[in-house]
C-alpha cells in the first residue's frame, strides 16, 4: 500500500466539520477506494476551543493557516476558508509555492482570481480542485470536466444557490412576501453574512463563471455575467408565473452563440412542469448540452454539512489516486479571453407593471410596446389594487435590447407606477 | 507534447459510428484537453464496405477483432460489438493479454463475466473502463466510483431501460395498449434483436448488476437481482395508476439492509410529480444516496448515437490524461461476495385484479388479505367489463412475503380471472 495522505485543513466550520466527519467514520472505504490511507495532520480556524461536536483532539493545531500550508506533514491543503481575498488567498498561495496540492470550496475566489491561481498551481505542479465550489454535492465539475470532455459543450444553465430557491419556492407554497420569507431565511441561517451575495445573485455567478471556464475554455470573467438578483421579485410575480403555468427562478445561463459567449444570472420563468420548473426548496440543478451528449441534468443539495464535504472528500479521492488534471480542465494558459455577446437570442419575456387607474393607461403602454418593435402576446390585468393596476404581459419572442427600449418608453408615457420588471421566459 | 492515444475500435454499429463522429469533429478539444492527439490506428466491423456515413479510409482495417486487439499500434481498444461471450469476450481477453487498455459498453459482458475480467485487467495493470454501458450518456459510472467516492451508498434506484420507459410513458400519452406500442418500438428500432432483453427488464439489470458492484463493493452477480418485465402491465395499470396520481416504472432498486443487500428490477409505481415520475421517453434516471451527499439524481438519454459515444469518448479523455483507477472503483480481489436479502422493507403495494362478476366476490379477496395479514389503504372497482370487474386495491405498508402470500389466498378464492398484477410503491 502505498503511503498515506495526509491533509492540512484550514477552516472548522459547517463544511470543514462534515469533512473530519467523514474521514473518521468512512476510513476503511476511502482506503479501500484509494489503496492508501486518509490521514488529518493538522487543523486551522479561528477558535481552537470552540465545541464542534467533532474530536479534533489527535490532529496538530495550527493558529496560522499559511504555517499549515507549509507543514512537512500535509500533501494536501484543504482551504475551507471563504472569502474571495484576505487569508483564503494567502494560504492557498502558499500551498502552491509550497509544492502541495489544493481542495478548495471558495467559488468567490476563483471566480475572482482562478486565472492568476490556476496559471500558478499548473507552473508548479500541483492540483487545485473546487468540486465543492458550485452545487454542493452535484458531482459537476467532474462530470463537465471529466465526463462530458468530449463533448463540444453548447449550453449550461441551472439553479445554483439553493436560498434563491428556498425563497421563490416558499413565498409560492406559502404565499408570502419576499421580505417575510427574507427573514425567515435569515433566521434559518440560510443566508451567507453578506446576504447580497445570495439573492444578489452574485455566488451563483460566481459559480457559473467557473462552469463556464471549464465548459467553454475561457477565462474565469466573473465580470462578463449580466447578474441581477431576486430581491425586486414579489408575490403578484409569483402569483402571476403560476397563473401562467411558469414558475421563477434564479437562473444562470451561458451559451454559445455566433458573437461569442451569452452568460447571465438572473430571475427567469421557466415551466412549472420541466425539471427546472419542478426544482424545489434548497436544491440545485445543472443542465448541461454538448454536441454528442444531447443533454444531462444533475440535481442535488445545493449546500449543508455533509453534502458540500462529500465534495471536497471527492476531490480528495482522487488526489490519493493521483489524478491529475488542469484547473479548468485544458491548461490555464490556453484558456481565451471569453468574447461576450449581448444576449441577441430572441425570447419570450414577462413584463409586469403597475397602471396608474386612468382612462387609456394601458393603450398607452400597448402602444409603447408597439414603438419598441415588441409585439403582445398575452396579456392579463388584475383587480385594481388602491389606484393602481397590474398588468401582465407575455411577449412574442424578442431581444433584451427590445425589451429596454419598450420599458423605457412605457415609463414615458406617465402612466406606470416604479419600473417595470421585466423576466425572459426560458423555454427549452 | 505527448505521444497521441491510439485506438482500435471494434464494432462499427451506431455507437461506434458515433465515437468515429466525435473524433473526426472534436480533435482539437480533445489534444487541448487531453494534451494528446487522440487518433484511431485501425478498425474492425463485420462488413468492410457498408456505407456508414462516415469517412474510414484513414484507417487500417482488421477483419479479426483479435488481431486489432494485438496491433503495435493500438493502446487502447474500444470494444462495441456486444453480446456478453463469443467475439467480445475473446476480443477483450486478448486486450487484457496484450497490455492493452479496453472501454467497452458491453453491460451483458460485464454483468456476467466482469469479476473474471476485472481481476485478470487489473493483475495486467490495464484499464477496463464501461461508462457507456450504463445509463447512456449520463456520467454515473464516473459519479459514483469517483465524485461520490467519499460516501457510503446506502441506496441506487433509476430507470435504467430507455426503451421500456418509452413503451410505458406512450402507453399513457396516447391510451394505447401494451402490444400496440411494443410493435410501434420495434418499427422505430429502439428493441434489441432479442426483445425480452428490454421489455423483460434483463438489460436494466445488467446494468444495476455494474452500479451496485460499484456503490457496494460487491462481486458483480446478476443472479442477484430480483427482475420481472413490463410484459403484463396493462393500459388498465397505466390508467388506474394515473388515477392514484402514480406512473408506472421499470425501477431498478438497490439498497443496503440491516441483512444484506436487496436489489430488483421491476415495475413499480412511483409519485407522477416527483423526478422519477416526470420522466419521459427514451430517457434515463438514476438516483445515487448516500451517508454524506443525501441524495443525487442523474438524468439524461439512455441510447443513441451521440450519448452513447459521449461516454466511450469520456472513458478515452481519462485514459489519455493518465488517469487509471480500479474496474469497479476498488481492487476487483477485495469486493465481497453480496450478501442477497430478501426484499423486507415495508411498502404500500398496488394489487390488481379480475373479479367474476358474483355476489361476495369482493369480500372474498378482502377476506383472503385480511388472512395474509394485508391491509387495504384504498380500493377502487371500475365498471365491469363483461363477466369481469377490476378492481385495484392500494395496501397499507407491507413486504413482498405477505404480498405473495396474499396474492395465492385471493386466486384460491376462486372469484379472480387470472393471476393479480402486483407492484410495489416506491413512494420516496
Amino acid at each position: 500500500m502505498t503511503s498515506p495522505l495526509r491533509l492540512g485543513i484550514a477552516g472548522l466550520g459547517t463544511v470543514g466539520v462534515g469533512l473530519v466527519r467523514i474521514i473518521q467514520r468512512n476510513a476503511d472505504l476511502l482506503t479501500l477506494r484509494t489503496g492508501r490511507e486518509i490521514v488529518i495532520s493538522a487543523v486551522s480556524a479561528k477558535s481552537r476551543t470552540r465545541n464542534r461536536g467533532v474530536d479534533i483532539s489527535a490532529y496538530d493545531w495550527e493558529d496560522d493557516p499559511v504555517a499549515l500550508a507549509r507543514r512537512d506533514d500535509v500533501d494536501v491543503v484543504i482551504e475551507l476558508m471563504g472569502g474571495e481575498n484576505g487569508p483564503a488567498k494567502a494560504l492557498t498561495e502558499a500551498a502552491i509555492d509550497a509544492g502541495k496540492d489544493i481542495v478548495t470550496a471558495n467559488k468567490a475566489m476563483l471566480a475572482l482570481h482562478g486565472q492568476e491561481l490556476a496559471e500558478r498551481a499548473e507552473e508548479m505542479g500541483v492540483a487545485l480542485r473546487f468540486e465543492a465550489a458550485v452545487a454542493g454535492g452535484i458531482p459537476v465539475i467532474k462530470a463537465l470536466s471529466e465526463g462530458l470532455a468530449g463533448n463540444r459543450i453548447t449550453r449550461i444553465k441551472g439553479v445554483m444557490n439553493g436560498t434563491c430557491n428556498y425563497i421563490l419556492t416558499r413565498m409560492e407554497d406559502a404565499g408570502l412576501p419576499y421580505e417575510t420569507v427574507f427573514d425567515e431565511a435569515s433566521q434559518l441561517g440560510y443566508l451567507e453574512a453578506d446576504p447580497t451575495l445570495d439573492v444578489g445573485g452574485i455566488d451563483a455567478a460566481h459559480k457559473l463563471t467557473l462552469l463556464s471556464a471549464i465548459a467553454f475554455g475561457v477565462k474565469p470573467d466573473f465580470d462578463a455575467i449580466q447578474t441581477s438578483g431576486i430581491e425586486r421579485i414579489s408575490i403578484e410575480d409569483i402569483r402571476a408565473a403560476a397563473d401562467l403555468g411558469l414558475r421563477i427562478k434564479l437562473l444562470g445561463v451561458a451559451r454559445v452563440t455566433g458573437r461569442g459567449l451569452e452568460q447571465s444570472m438572473s430571475p427567469c420563468l421557466v415551466p412549472a412542469d420541466s425539471p427546472l420548473g419542478q426544482l424545489k426548496g434548497g436544491m440545485n440543478m445543472i443542465v448541461i448540452e454538448g454536441d454528442a451528449v444531447e443533454q444531462v441534468i444533475l440535481r442535488g443539495p445545493g449546500a449543508g454539512e455533509g453534502p458540500t464535504a462529500s465534495a471536497v472528500i471527492g476531490d480528495v479521492v482522487d488526489i490519493a489516486r493521483g489524478m491529475h488534471l488542469p484547473v479548468f480542465g485544458q491548461p490555464a494558459t490556453t484558456l481565451q479571453a471569453a468574447v461576450s455577446a449581448k444576449a441577441t437570442a430572441a425570447k419570450p419575456w414577462y413584463l409586469r407593471m403597475s397602471l396608474l387607474d386612468k382612462p387609456g393607461a394601458l393603450a398607452k403602454v400597448a402602444e409603447a410596446l408597439g414603438n419598441a418593435g415588441v409585439s403582445i402576446n398575452r396579456m392579463r390585468q388584475y383587480g385594481h389594487q388602491d389606484t393602481r393596476a397590474p398588468v401582465v404581459i407575455i411577449t412574442h419572442k424578442t431581444t433584451r435590447d427590445a425589451i429596454d427600449h419598450a420599458s423605457a418608453l412605457a415609463v414615458k408615457t406617465g402612466v406606470l407606477v416604479g419600473e417595470p420588471v421585466a423576466m425572459a421566459i426560458e423555454e427549452d
